[in-house]
């Protein structure tokens, strides 16, 4: 059903950059399970290392927000970036780490009310109020 | 600049639906303050109620995210729907109820690397990995 | 599929709101049918009800515009968000309120158009004519 | 502001297509105003010819819907596509050719509200029922 | 799984103007295979045939731009647009004119850095540098 | 109108870590000039500098795609996301890297037709042909 083939573990096995990524993602989030996301990237080792490297320093280590917080904020842009796929690994990331079920229900809440005011604002065209705007 | 006129106080305080509104966001508020969004709403004083009570319930009152997570998700959606004015108006809002300069560079490096993950998987087109299904 | 748990006719049944909301669907449409759509937002009773009260309220009871427009506008929006579900289930109620294959045609007709000119709007960047701005 | 110059009536009196196409949308109009969107379109002659004859085939003529209604539906769709322009001129064409506020009001409810439902099923990731597919 | 239904051969060749555009359509293309896009659109035969002549005038013939570029931009829009089908028909496309694997990672690369930008300009609402505007 | 701060020169030189990105976009690009949107991303050294280097690693040095065409792929996507800087600033450098008019008015057409074609599309939910699918 993709565009690219994805990667086995054998296949991964085999580009010392690929197994390079393969076994920190499994070393930073201690589970063995590799998703589709990264054997699709994999085919081009660069992006691969690039775009795991970005995701590992804004979601890991020593971060402002909680790592739930964190996910709800990835779902949100999922959601209106309608990725389906993401969608899905983020729930499933943000209920792993801990989002209880009021909290998903009040993100899914905020969502839907973003998107009404947000094409409400948009069919009006309504000009920014100057109260608004930052000072640099 | 917009397609509908937005409402002066005098004109709404003609129209006791749209005074009733006006009235509730600034004892919510604890502002005299109405920006322009409401303003323009107000041409519809149905639509006008329904959407103020909708927000109310959703963003205020006893909320189990606090009032930085919720604008910071507003925030999201808002940015990946290109809505100018609501990315204004909330950010606003955020640093009103105290996001930090630490937290609004956190979520937007989070917002960019969600574009980025989305556009990837969609381009790849990814199938969903069965650990990500939920069980009805 | 879902993120969350589609809701059984008997796990609606058990919740005061749900049930409710449910009861007022089936006899507002005159029909059994109760949509996923529905037994999804039914995790959160809350934003069920606030979801079907506003929807109840656009598109039943005395509304300005016919249901069958009022149903294209509907799978337009649907269309230009890629909100797969929607467009099925808004092409089903159109259809359903008797919109013709010609209207369906035209309908798609005028969204291909909408968005090739969309598109080249943006890449073009034109300014707004002084013509098209209210005056307020 | 624009990416592209957009051409004075004079630039375009100097290219037999450009000329030609500019002539016929004023006499489909019945009116000596060119937008800046031709004016834009009007550096690649082909394109502003074959978007106007698409434009002129679906929008005028013995049309299946009305033409505020069509009007309407572009507006739907330019509004979630995010396009400020096309929401301005299509929303002041809308006017023109007898949008009442009542019908504008109504349209932007149901914009807002499809916006809302749009997001909620995606972040749901609602499966379709099988009672919306259509049979082959 | 579709909201229209999809013509086959036998329905194809009873509609004369469908007839026609599937004839030209395969011997523009040097192919029997008709994709499911055109049996959908044959649906409203004015439609079909205007939108085959635009992407024949666009994609075929003297192009400024190689075919695989053309389907590079192509499948850049469908991505950023969602749009599943057109991703899987115009990266098969792009394959079938000669993409390589190193282009096809180079294309997604960009479109995920671009969707990454995007999000981040639109988050930061940064004002266009003077530097960027044409003259007219 | 920014919701951030755009650092000017003196408030990046005091930041070492802005200063070298500063310092590695002049030297790269051979220009003393350095647009708003790297002076907004300044607020957070480590965004600023991992957004260039994912840039400097994509779209310079040994790339397989010619400068224009990953500038006018740039483009496509910027559109499809309506993101003004993005396609004023991508179109200025794609102008600067070469690209003719005759090549800018086909990538606009291919956009358009992109855009009609994915709405078209999804709009009647077109299945992906058998053929389209890669073999893992």
């Amino acid at each position: 059903m993709a565009t690219v083939r994805l990667l086995s573990d054998a296949q991964a096995e085999a580009i010392p950059t690929v197994k390079a990524v393969f076994d920190d993602i499994r070393a930073t989030r201690g589970s063995d399970f590799i998703n589709n996301f990264w054997r699709g990237l994999a085919n081009d080792p660069a992006t691969l290392e690039r775009t795991w490297q970005s995701l590992k320093a804004v979601m890991t280590g020593e971060t402002v927000l909680s790592p739930v917080v964190q996910e709800m904020i990835y779902i949100a842009v999922s959601t209106a970036n309608g990725c389906s796929y993401c969608i899905h690994s983020h729930t499933a990331a943000a209920k792993a780490k801990g989002m209880s079920e009021a909290e998903h229900a009040e993100l899914l809440a905020i969502i839907g009310l973003a998107a009404q005011t947000n094409h409400l604002v948009s069919a009006m065209q309504v000009p920014v109020d100057p109260a608004f705007l930052v000072q640099s």
